[in-house]
């Protein structure tokens, strides 16, 4: 008789450390499934900024076991008539408000089979008094606990085929070698992650430009393999360690220095947008 | 043979996360009770801030499991004479300095049952080197390890009947239907906790207004079901998830918008004070 | 058939809490080592600060149980040249990267008897594609779940005889009774802890002053047994719970009211330096 596994349930919120609502989802899991794991990704997402929480979730999760059930509460509607979506599939299973945070978890799922996208309406699932404020602690954490157990994730509602999806990666191409993206998180180091996804060498990247101040503040390319490949205090381009084009300054914070942050247009040069099929088409050089 | 049950020990403190003191305690506590699982309620308390713990220690406990072990330390005291109390409960056990922060929980765990109260003070508990600076580490740590392996609560020292107590509740009646209480917490979104407990519907609330500023802040009721009941950027009167009156911004922060933090003293006013004899006293709609 | 022991892994980084970098290193080595108990040190070390996290992980370490690993990646050369370092020794392993992070702990675990040091360079024990940008994902944490799945460390890499080691206790005798030291950490309350080490009893230091700003801030000695022996907002010496002398304010921030941070030069007075053969030297002092 082998111990039975323990399954996984990450945490990804907004609630922040400050106060105890995320140790409440804690204390819910363990009383419903003592045997569970519970990890937390982060609680700090910006209050209920819902793009951000849908990138955070895409970096972390495929580092995560199969079988890991991902609770994600970054919801500005709680208490609305939003609906609350499990998404199921081979790998993991995700429990998220139906506003746009799967959106790209999804997308991926998607690539790898068939995922089973239900609304979670069943009331047996939930805590007896659920409260119009904290969907986390009545709704998420026991339904999370309960999915741990193996209860069967059909019969917590009916599928839902119109999830609320983002346009989460709005890069256009400007020209001929010259696309359009944006910051889509500013990391404790102050490194600018964009939505640009560098060619698999990056070489073809000549320089990366933040558009919106009056300042031109232009970094040039290519993408480096490490930060030490340019002096110290330097800016440099770099593929993040999620993939996507990253602008960084070496020991320091790009965030101050270029005075940029979340949001912030980013024009994405090519070196030599002639020669290769691929790279004449903005999406080819940055997908 | 089924592998025995893992005993929860939850953290409170002020320690901060910048800090390795909470990763101590944790460290402390598997050393001694290797099964016991250890969950992080929060260590952000306001530095010293014993009202707040224990406001957050009661909005918490409630949702852990029975056998949980609540590890308390915001504690101002350290190394004086202060007494550090064992509260045993059927459902729980805490374990706080005796300056007050029991105050909430101990209400609600005699309305239960009986309570065994004990200075700790066996010394045997204890960490072999006990520093004036860090009892968290040296003596809370050890002694709640040794309580999730099953020792007797009652060798941890004499009976106490004279606990400090705090008047966290000090809401009064200015007249009739008007009752005056203050904000007890401020969470992550910037919402208002207070000490004044909505009556079941909250229906009755007609307004509540933060009383300090020359500016008068006032914010309509009635006491609504959801943040959804509002415009994006008004405020408005909720019941917290805690059960206690909330002043929230929806999308946005009640604490910048309104100038308003903790201890702010807020008044509430009724709707229609004469009709029922519970709304004829301040206790009876806010208590 | 007991239940196998877990190891512990414990995490020391500078990712911050705001990132999913933390939750991440969590996913994969519960990937790995299932059975692992992973524990948050802190991850709000000073970004790219070697030498904070050094002081952190020895006032840390020696309060996990025998077999820990401790991973510890503060690591501003990530993705250079510079070495990762796994140091072996009877009661705990550590990893880091080779940059001075490890000195203290060096200086402790010698004290005790041999141990084992060697490169972390063997990429069968790290995941399948290794970023340039994050090696606590893609080495360290790999790493730390297969030493505790029992994996041999002499098969990560070279024996290594030249790690790089910090001068971390510059502190220097500037006359008869009179020695330098500074600030190596500002803890959550304010407290500035020293490099320096006050005698057994303390009472022979007769006041620390701060040395580098304008205006004198001489706070008087002897080192107090405890916060509560002076009264409210006054400035103390006081042994901190790493055993280095510390600088508080009871019920205060030393940092605040004090005006000095990490780094700030601290110059401490012995009271009768003549008397013993121990007090005529700066090390006997303060060591």
């Amino acid at each position: 008789l082998l111990p039975e596994a323990q399954p996984i349930i990450s945490l990804l919120t907004d609630f922040g450390t400050r106060d105890v609502y995320a140790g409440v989802l804690h204390g819910v899991i363990a009383g419903i499934a003592p045997r569970a794991r519970v990890i937390d990704l982060t609680h700090e997402v910006a209050a209920q900024d819902v793009i951000e929480a849908a990138f955070l979730l895409d970096a972390a999760a495929p580092y995560f076991p199969e079988g890991t059930i991902h609770v994600c509460v970054v919801d500005p509607g709680v208490g609305s008539s939003r609906r609350i979506l499990c998404a199921r599939a081979p790998r993991a299973t995700f429990l998220a408000p139906d506003n746009g945070l799967l959106t790209r978890v999804l997308e991926r799922l998607r690539a790898d089979g068939p995922v089973d996208l239900r609304a979670v309406e069943n009331r047996a699932w939930f805590l007896a008094d659920v409260s119009s404020t904290f969907h986390g602690r009545d709704v998420f954490a026991p339904v999370a606990a309960r999915l741990a157990l193996g209860h069967d994730a059909r019969d917590l509602g009916p599928a839902v085929h119109d999830p609320v999806l983002l346009d989460l990666a709005p890069d256009r191409a400007l020209g001929p070698g010259h696309v359009r993206g944006e910051v889509v998180h500013v990391d404790r180091f102050g490194n600018l992650i964009t939505n640009l996804r560098p060619g698999r060498h990056g070489a073809d990247v000549r320089a990366a430009r933040l558009v919106t101040s009056e300042v031109t503040r232009e970094v040039e390319g290519p993408v480096r393999a490490s930060y030490a490949d340019v002096r110290e205090g330097a800016p440099l381009l770099i593929t993040s360690s999620t993939g996507l084009l990253e602008i960084a300054v070496r020991g320091g914070s790009a965030h101050e220095q270029l005075h940029a942050g979340r949001g912030e247009p980013v024009d994405v040069f090519v070196l030599d947008p002639a020669p290769t099929p691929r790279a004449a088409s903005a999406s080819g050089v940055c997908s």
